[in-house]
C-alpha cells in the first residue's frame, strides 16, 4: 500500500481521490483510522488531516493558514477538530466542537433546530474555546443553565468570555479554528501531555496529528443521535449487534449513550433503535460488515444519525474481554480474514492467565469488604470460614469455604485443599499461603493487613465491619479484593475457540513446553493445559505429607546410618506409589525428577509445643529436639546443605529415592506405560559433585535391574542453579543428558539477592528504576541471561545435542521464554497454569523469528 | 650442569671419575645430594646409584646383577642399601644395613670390633633380612638379648629364621643384595606406600632410587661413633655448631644420639667431641663449610667417625623454626652463595604467620588439658577466667587473662580486648570468638568439645580435671591446645633478618599490599608489618562499639526519616573522630573505606532481657521492639538488605557517613595530612545503584566544600562481590574509580554456599575431592576466578587504566595473590596479619613470573 510520503495536510471526501495511506506514526491512530474507513467507502465526514510535524511546526510559531484548511468545507463552515494522536490518551482533549460557530450560524441552525438547540450549542462553544484556547477557569463557567435556559446560559457565557479576556471571542470561523489548533499545538507540550506520553513509554519524539472534521448533528426532525457500536459480544465474542443509541446526546459524553440510550437491534428488555429506524439499524449492520472486512478485525464505531443518515465518527477494536479476543480471532481467521499466524499474533499472552480461572461477573454489584496483594488468580464465592476444621465441615456439606487466616503454615493445608479460596492478613507473593494455593490453584489473596481476625470469636472486623463465621463472601483474587456477599461467578474459559487457537499455537512452534508438577493434581491439571510432560516434579513434599512428616523426623534424628535407612525404607513404597501415580498420569510423556533439595531443618517443629509433640512421639528428650533443631538451623538456609550437598553427605536419602523412581518406572512398565525418567540434580557447583551421584544411582539402578529381572533406562541431568554451575557447564555437561536452567535460584545467586527478601524493597528498586523490571518476573537478560547463554554454550560444545531447557517461574514468562527460544533452548517448564500462555508465547516467538527472516532455532 | 643422561647405575668413588650430575627425579633426593657431596670432595662411602626406572624394572622381573653391582667394593663387601625416593619419606625402610653379613665377615669383623659387637651386627643384620626380604613377622625376634647376649642372640635369630623359612639365610654377599635390592623394589609398590604417596600427591609414575653404599662402622678402638650435626642454630639460624654425637650407636637410631650423645664443640654442660677429639671436630667444620658453600644451603648432615674418620652419609637442609629459615636465607645472600631472589623464593610464605606471633617455647614440658580448633594464631599464658568482668579485674591488676566461654557474643567484646587469649568450648572457624579474636589478632582456640564450664561455680573440667578461676594456663593457639601452667614463650621474630628480607621483597614485587584494616589499633598493626594502605575500612564498629549501639537502635526505631537523620546526627562526631585517627595513622596513604555494609537487625537485640531493656531506654513497649525486631529479620540475610540496598533505600545512613569522611579530610588536611579517601560501595549487583550513590555523595561533598570553604577530592569504586556485578563490571567500571573484588562473598554467591553453613560439609567435601580446596582458604580459579578475569577485562575495556584490586580474605592467600599478580591487579588488601605473607607471595610471583620470561604485569 503506498502511503502519503510527504508531511503535507491531506483531504479526506467521499467524491474526491483518496490520498495516499496516511501512516499513523505522523498522522496518529485516528487519522489512519478515518483514512481506513474513507477507503472502505464508509459513510464518514469529509476531513482534512494535519501531520504531527506540522503541528509541532505550528506550536514553534509556524504560520497556521486556516483559511486554506476550512477551504472545501461547507461556506459559511462549522467543524470540529480532533486529536489524533499515536496512542488514543494523551492527556489533552479529544476534540473541540463546532468551530466555526458565530451569530450567523447559531442563526442558520436555528432554522434547522431550533433556537433553544442551537444556542446550547453556541454556548458550549464558547466554553470549550475559553477553556482550551483562552485557559480560563471551568469554575467560571460552572453555574451556566445550558440545558434548562440555553439563551441565557450563552449571553452569560459571552459575558464572563468578554470580561475575563477583555474581548469577545472572534467571529471568524478562520481565526476561531487557528487559536484552536494552537491550542492543541500548546497543550501536547504541557507537562501533563508530556508525563503521560512517558509513563506511557512513548519516545520523546512523538507528535500530534489534527483532524478537521465536517460536523454532522445528531439533532434534527428525523431520527438523530448518537450511539456507540459493535459487532461482537465483549464477554463472549460471539457475532452479534451490540451497544445503545441515544437521541440527541452529546459528543463525548458516552456515559449518557450507556446509561440512557436505547438497544440497537430488537431486545425484549426494552425499546431499540431497530424498532425506530430499521433502514438505519440496516444501514449500520452493512457498514459494520464493511469495516469488519475492510480492518480485519471486530471494530467498534461512534456514529451519529442525522435525520437518518449515518455518519461514522470513528472505528476502533470493538472492547473485548480476554475469552472475547480469542473468539474474535478465530472467528476471524477461520473467515479467512486474517492468518493463523496473525491470530495467534493478535492474543496478548498477558491475557492467557485470565482465561484460566473463574472470574467475578463484571456485571455483579461489587462491595468491597478488604484490600490485599493478588497472589493466586481467580475467583471463588462461598462462606467465611477461620481453621481448617471449619473449612473441612463445609466441604463435608458440600458447601464453599473461604478460608481466613493471620497467615497460613503447614498445618493449614489441609483446609486450604478443601477451601474454594483463601484470603490471608499478612505475608507477601512468597508467602506459605501464596505458594501452596498457587500450586494448588487456588484463588488467594495476602497481606490484607486492614482486616483483623478474632480466631476466638471467629470474627473478622474491617472498616468498622464486623463478620462472623459463614458470613457470604467473595474473593475476587484477580484485583485483590474480599467482597460482600456470594457473587455469580464466570467460569473459565476453555471452549472450542481457545482449543482451536491453541492447537494452531502448538503447529508453529518450535520449543517444547513442559510443567512444573509435584503431584498427581498437577499433573493432571498440566496436561489439561496441553503440557508435553512433566518439567520439574519436586519431590520434598513426598516427605512432608501426613504421616510421611513423622517418618522423615526420625530419620533426621536417626543416630546412624542403619537407622536413617530403616526410616527412609519406610518412606519407600509411598514414594514409589507416588510416582507411579504420576507416570500413569503422563502416560509416556517425559517426567523430570529433582531430587531432594531443601535442607533438613525445614522438617523440624519450630513451635515448643510442637517440639514436645515430636519429643513424645520419637521418645526422646525435648531437650534433644531442641539441641538437633538448632544445631540443624542455619544462617542462610538458601546457601547451606541443601541439594546435592546432602545428597552427598547422606547418600541414603538420594538411593532411597533412585529406587522409588526405578522400582516405579518397572511397576508402570508393567501396566503398559513406557517411562525412561529424568533424574535432576539440584544446587550442583562442581562437576564432580554429579560424577560422584552417577556412580551411586547407577548402582542403584544395577541392583533393581537384578533384583527385578529387568532392564532400566534412565536419564541424568543438572539443575543449574549456581553461577558456578553456569560457569563450568561445560565440565558438568559432559556425565549429563540434560541441564535445565533453575533461573529461580540462579537470579537470588546472580544478584546476591533473596527472592523472600526482596519484597521489602523491590518494588521501590523498580520504580526508581534502579532494575529495570523484577529480575524474578522477567529473566534478566543482561546478567542472569548472560550465564545461561554462556552455559549453553559451553554445554554444546561439551556435548551436541545435549537437552537444554528451563524450569524456574520465568518459563511461564513470555520475554523469558523469547529468550530461551533465541537461545534455541529444547523446552521451557512451568507451573501448570502458565502452560497455556507458554505455548502461545512460544508460537509468537517461532512466527516473529520466521517473520524476521531467521528461525526461532540457534544459529551455527 | 650436565645430567646423566641415561638410566645407568652410576659409581661414586673418590678418586674415581665423577659421573655427570644426577636428576633426583630419575635417581632421587639422597643419590643426588651423594653426588653433591662427592662433587664437593666430601668423606662419602662409596657408593654405586640405582635408578628409579631399573628399580621398578627389577620389581617386574627384570635380571638384577648383584656381582656387578658389588664389583669395586671391598672383597668380601658389606654394603648398605638405601632407598632414593623423591620425597624422603615414603613409607618403606630408610635403608637394610651389612649386607654382605655370613660367617666369615663375622669372622674378620670381630679381629677389629670383637666378637661380641661383630655377633650383633651379624644378628641384627638376620633379623633385617628376615623382615624386610623374607617377610616375617617382627613378634618372632621381639625377645633376642641382642645387646646383652649377642651371641646368644645371633644364633637364636639363625634358628628362628631357619625355621620360619625353610631354609638358612644365604651367605653368598650378591645373592643377599639381589634379595634386598628386590623387597625394595617390591615394597615401593606395595600398598602402604602407594597411599603414603598419594596422600603426598606425588606423581603416579613416581619411582624409588637405589643407593648401593660401602658400610663405614662408629665402631673400633679409635675415636668411632655416629652423630648428627648442623651449623646453624635450629631455633635462631645463628652460626655455630649443633647436633650431638654418640659412641657406637646404630645407625637410623636418632634417639639414642639425641639423648646420650655428647655435645660436639666445648660445652659448659657436659663432655664433647670437641674434647675427646678436637681434629676430628676440625674436619667436621671443614666438611661443613665445604657443605655449605657447595650446597649454597645450611646442611645438616649424619656422619660417623671410624677410627677418627670422618665419614658423611647423608646431607640435607638443616632443620630450622620459621624464624630460622629467615635468617639462614638472609645470611646466604648476604655472603654471596645465593642471590636476594633466591632467598625470597626459599621461605614458604606458610611459614610466614608463625613469624608474627608468640608460641610457646618447644622446650618447655607440656601438659594438654583439652584440644579444640586453632581460630586465631598466637599462644598465650596467663589466668584463667569465665567473665569479662574478671578478665578486666586481672588486666587492672597488670596480670594476663585467658578468658574461657561456652561461646561469645557482643558482650563479651570488652573482655576480649583486655585478654591475652581466648577459649571457646563451642563454635567454628567462622563463630564469634574466632572472627573477633583474629581482628584483634588474639590467640583464640573454639569448639574444645571436652570441656566443661560452670560459670556460677566459675570452674572447667575436662577429663576429670577441675581447674578454677585464676588457674595458670597456657592457650597454644596454634596446636589448638590448653596447656597446664604458665609455660614460657617465645616472642615474635620481626628481627634484622626479617626486616632485610622483607625490604628485598618490597623491592621486586610488582603488586601493591593493603590491609583490611577497621579500627585505629589494626590501622596501626598494619602499617608495622608494611602495608602501603587501607584496602578496606569496614564501617559497621562504629554504629556498634559502646553507646553508639543505642542511638543506631533510636536510629531503627525511628519513625521518620528526620528522626533517623537525628539520630546518625549524633553519630556523626563519633565518626567523624575515627576517620580522622585512621586517616593520622596512614598519614597520606590511601584509605579504602567501604561504606555501611550490614543488614540493620544486626543490631537489635535476641534475647528477650535485652529487648525489654532496649525498650526501656527507647521507652516504647517491648512489644514493639519485638514486632520490630522481627519484621527486619529476613530467611537469608547475607542476601538481604543490605548495603547498597539499604544505602538507596535510606539515603541518610551514607549520606552521614560521607559527611564524617569529608569532614575528617577536611581536619586531617588542616592538621598537615593530606587524603584522597576511596569510598566503596558494597553489594552492588547494577551500574544504577552506583549512578543513584555517586550523585548523592557528590552533593554531600560540594555541600561540606561550601560549608568548610575548601575543596575535597575522593574516589569513588565498588566492592565486587555479586556476580552481577562480575558480569556487569563493564558498565559499572564506567562511574568508578576503582573496583575491589571481594571474593569471599563472591565465592559465596558463586557457589550458592554460605560460608558459616559450609562448615557443616566442608572438611568432608574437599576430603573427597568434591572441592579441590576450600574455596573459602584458596581463590576457585575455576569459577570465581573466571568471574574476576571476565571483570577485569571488561572494566579495562570500558575504562582504562581503572584501579583493580582484591580485598576478600583470599588477599592474605599466596596461590590467590598469585592469581592477583598474574591478572594485573594493583594491589591485595588482606588482614594485618597476612600482610608480611602477602609481601613476600606477591615478591615470590614477580621473580617467578620474571624467571618464565613473562612479567608478572597483565600483557596485551
Amino acid at each position: 500500500m503506498i502511503e502519503a510520503r510527504t508531511d503535507d495536510i491531506l483531504t479526506l471526501a467521499s467524491g474526491a481521490p483518496l490520498p495516499p495511506d496516511v501512516p499513523a506514526v505522523r498522522y496518529g491512530a485516528r487519522a489512519r483510522a478515518l483514512w481506513r474507513m474513507m477507503a472502505a467507502e464508509l459513510p464518514v465526514p469529509s476531513a482534512r488531516l494535519i501531520p504531527a510535524a506540522r503541528v509541532r511546526a505550528i506550536a514553534e510559531g509556524a504560520p497556521c493558514d486556516a483559511v486554506a484548511l476550512l477551504d472545501g468545507f461547507a461556506d459559511p463552515p462549522l467543524v470540529s477538530v480532533r486529536a489524533s494522536p499515536l496512542e488514543r490518551s494523551w492527556g489533552g482533549p479529544a476534540a473541540v466542537l463546532d468551530v466555526g460557530m458565530n451569530e450567523q450560524m447559531r442563526g442558520r441552525l436555528a432554522e434547522r433546530i431550533g433556537a433553544a438547540a442551537a444556542a446550547r450549542l453556541h454556548a458550549g462553544f464558547i466554553v470549550a474555546y475559553a477553556l482550551r484556547v483562552a485557559r480560563l477557569d471551568d469554575a467560571l463557567f460552572a453555574d451556566l443553565p445550558l440545558a434548562s435556559e440555553p439563551e441565557t446560559a450563552l449571553a452569560e457565557a459571552q459575558r464572563i468570555f468578554r470580561e475575563e479576556t477583555g474581548a469577545p471571542l472572534p467571529e471568524d470561523p478562520a481565526e476561531q479554528l487557528e487559536e484552536v489548533i494552537r491550542s492543541f499545538a500548546r497543550a501536547w507540550e504541557g507537562t501533563s501531555a508530556r508525563l503521560l506520553r512517558q509513563a506511557q513509554g512513548a519516545p520523546a519524539d512523538a507528535g500530534l496529528g489534527l483532524i478537521v472534521q465536517a460536523m454532522v448533528f445528531p439533532l434534527g426532525p428525523g431520527v438523530s443521535g448518537r450511539g456507540r457500536v459493535q459487532f461482537v459480544d465483549p464477554e463472549s465474542g460471539a457475532p452479534g449487534i451490540f451497544g445503545r443509541f441515544a437521541a440527541g446526546a452529546a459528543e463525548g459524553d458516552l456515559s449518557e449513550i450507556r446509561e440512557n440510550g436505547i438497544f440497537l437491534a430488537k431486545d425484549p428488555r426494552g425499546p431499540s433503535l431497530e424498532d425506530h429506524a430499521p433502514q438505519s439499524l440496516a444501514a449500520l449492520r452493512e457498514a459494520g460488515a464493511r469495516a469488519r472486512r475492510h480492518f480485519r478485525e471486530a471494530m467498534a464505531h461512534d456514529f451519529v444519525l442525522e435525520n437518518g443518515r449515518l455518519w461514522l465518527l470513528d472505528a476502533a477494536p470493538a472492547d473485548r474481554s480476554p475469552r472475547a479476543a480469542i473468539r474474535i480471532v478465530v472467528d476471524l481467521a477461520e473467515e479467512g480474514l486474517i492468518s493463523r499466524e496473525e491470530a495467534l499474533l493478535r492474543i496478548d499472552t498477558g491475557l492467557v492467565p485470565a482465561l484460566l480461572h473463574a472470574r467475578v461477573d463484571p456485571a455483579a454489584p461489587r462491595t468491597v469488604l478488604a484490600r490485599g496483594i493478588p497472589a493466586s488468580p481467580g475467583a471463588a464465592a462461598g462462606r467465611l470460614v477461620f481453621t481448617s476444621q471449619a473449612a473441612q465441615a463445609l466441604a463435608a456439606r458440600g458447601e464453599s469455604a473461604i478460608l481466613v487466616r493471620p497467615e497460613t503454615g503447614p498445618e493449614d493445608v489441609r483446609g486450604m485443599h478443601v477451601a474454594v479460596g483463601v484470603l490471608t492478613a499478612r505475608g507477601g507473593l512468597t508467602s506459605h499461603a501464596a505458594v501452596i494455593a498457587r500450586g494448588l490453584g487456588l484463588p488467594c489473596v495476602v497481606g490484607a493487613g486492614e482486616i483483623e481476625i478474632d480466631l476466638r470469636a471467629r470474627t473478622l472486623e474491617v472498616g468498622g465491619e464486623r463478620l462472623v463465621e459463614g458470613a457470604p463472601v467473595t474473593l475476587d483474587a484477580a484485583t485483590g479484593e474480599l467482597l460482600a456477599g456470594e457473587l455469580p461467578l464466570l467460569e473459565p474459559a476453555l471452549d472450542r475457540h481457545f482449543e482451536t487457537l491453541f492447537s494452531w499455537a502448538d503447529e508453529v512452534r518450535r520449543i517444547a513446553v513442559r510443567a512444573n508438577a509435584d503431584t498427581p493434581a498437577d499433573a493432571r491439571l498440566a496436561r489439561g493445559f496441553g503440557a508435553e510432560g512433566i518439567g520439574l516434579c519436586r519431590t520434598e513434599h513426598m516427605f512432608f505429607e501426613g504421616d510421611r512428616l513423622t517418618v522423615m523426623r526420625e530419620m533426621i534424628f536417626a543416630r546412624t546410618e542403619a537407622d536413617r535407612r530403616a526410616a527412609l525404607e519406610r518412606l519407600l513404597p509411598m514414594q514409589r506409589a507416588d510416582f507411579l501415580e504420576l507416570f500413569r498420569i503422563m502416560n509416556g510423556q517425559p517426567v523430570t525428577i529433582r531430587l531432594f533439595d531443601p535442607p533438613l531443618h525445614e522438617f523440624l517443629p519450630h513451635e515448643r509445643s510442637e517440639m514436645q509433640a515430636l519429643a513424645e512421639a520419637l521418645d526422646i528428650p525435648v531437650s534433644e529436639v531442641m539441641a538437633r533443631t538448632e544445631a540443624l538451623s542455619e544462617f542462610n538456609p538458601m546457601l547451606g546443605l541443601r541439594g546435592v550437598r546432602l545428597g552427598i553427605i547422606m547418600p541414603e536419602i538420594y538411593e532411597t529415592q533412585a529406587r522409588a523412581i526405578f522400582e516405579a518406572v518397572l511397576d508402570a512398565g508393567a501396566e503398559g506405560v513406557a517411562v525412561t525418567p529424568e533424574i535432576m540434580l539440584p544446587l550442583v557447583s562442581a562437576a564432580r559433585e554429579v560424577d560422584l551421584l552417577r556412580g551411586r544411582i547407577a548402582a542403584v539402578a544395577r541392583q533393581v535391574e537384578i533384583e527385578r529381572g529387568a532392564s532400566l533406562d534412565y536419564r541424568l541431568g543438572v539443575v543449574v542453579e549456581t553461577p558456578r554451575a553456569a560457569l563450568r557447564a561445560g565440565e558438568i555437561a559432559e556425565g549429563c543428558a540434560f541441564l535445565s536452567f533453575g533461573t529461580n535460584d540462579l537470579t537470588q545467586m546472580t544478584y546476591g539477592l533473596s527472592r523472600d527478601d526482596a519484597g521489602r524493597f523491590m518494588s521501590g528498586y523498580v520504580q526508581h528504576g534502579v532494575f529495570p523490571e523484577d529480575p524474578f518476573h522477567t529473566l534478566d537478560t543482561e546478567g542472569v541471561g548472560e550465564l545461561v547463554l554462556m552455559a549453553a554454550e559451553r554445554a554444546r560444545q561439551a556435548k551436541p545435542g545435549i537437552v537444554l531447557a528451563i524450569c524456574g517461574e520465568h518459563g511461564g514468562d513470555p520475554a523469558s521464554i523469547a529468550f530461551c527460544c533465541r537461545a534455541g533452548f529444547d523446552y521451557v517448564s512451568c507451573s501448570p497454569f502458565r502452560v497455556p500462555l507458554a505455548r502461545l508465547a512460544a508460537a509468537q516467538c517461532a512466527i516473529r523469528a520466521r517473520a524476521a527472516g531467521g528461525s526461532d532455532e540457534r544459529t551455527g
